[in-house]
């Protein structure tokens, strides 16, 4: 469990959707729905890709460790689920979306009352192996921070030019996204 | 003006004290208060220079710039006056006081009434020389992003042990910051 405190997790996982809500809704498409280029992600793909994470990931690989352990491992995760799932929707719907998810997963959460034993528990992830359930969750608010991360760097993007010679100054607009 | 437009510009500024209050008050101080080590900034730093740069920066170097032109070179900005105006505050107090300053200097901006010529009006940088006042509006915006983007990478730093194996899927955890 080193540097992992539930409490501060389930306090991050609470407020990003509204921090994501005062972020996007209702920004000009200029920022919201253009990405960094071929096979790259929109702000909108992003909240896309949160929402199919509040359906099958986290909570649901939560229960996985709870009830089978190591004999199971998680189903793989459809990092392009959301281009499918996100079609005809606007980004305020997924907004509302995502933080109705969020809000009942983290009323699940608690509902379980887990206990620092619990949080020791054992998973096996399909490509990273064994894996502890305080792992799992810490994961749950850090993926949210990676994101929040991508989405300032996707919207820092479009005006890399704009900027003229303060990009230099400006490290997001260095950044490559890390991502392999 | 390349990529640059002043209503997209506007719509963002707006946006971002909300964005970080959304994300940063009342979090527990794990989030909050640690950096990345000696020498660097925490979310509470952050907001600090936000405000610094409210006061002394953009719409302070916007009127040299309308006035003065390339005759008069902008103040440099101090990248630390945050530890010194900060002391005392709490977050909460620092995120109400940025707030306040945004909106106050968004007004001074839409009453100036800048048209597209205005924005090709020329200032002068100390260290980057010749800019125009769209590359410095534009930068304002993107100084938000980066911004946002180093108080994600600033939070997940304190999980980067605390999420196990995962770090590897998780772009932020690789991400140094690209600054000088």
């Amino acid at each position: 469990m080193t540097g992992h405190n539930l409490q501060d997790t389930v306090a991050l996982l609470t407020r990003t959707p509204a921090a994501l809500d005062a972020l996007l809704r209702d920004l000009p498409e200029t920022w919201t729905f253009r990405n960094e280029g071929e096979n790259t992600w929109s702000p909108f793909d992003v909240v896309g890709h949160l929402i199919h994470g509040e359906r099958t990931d986290w909570m649901v690989r939560t229960k996985i460790i709870l009830q089978f352990g190591e004999d199971r491992a998680f189903d793989r995760f459809d990092r392009w689920a959301q281009v499918r799932e996100s079609q005809g929707k606007s980004l305020g719907e997924l907004l509302d979306e995502f933080a109705r998810l969020r809000s009942g997963n983290l009323d699940e959460l608690r509902a379980l009352n887990l206990q620092p034993e619990d949080l020791e528990r054992r998973g096996r992830h399909p490509v990273l192996g064994v894996v502890t359930l305080s792992q799992l969750l810490a994961t749950w608010a850090a993926h949210d921070l990676t994101h929040l991360h991508q989405v300032s760097r996707i919207m820092a993007h479009q005006y890399r030019e704009a900027v003229g010679p303060w990009t230099q100054f400006l490290g997001v607009m260095q950044c490559a996204g890390h991502s392999s």
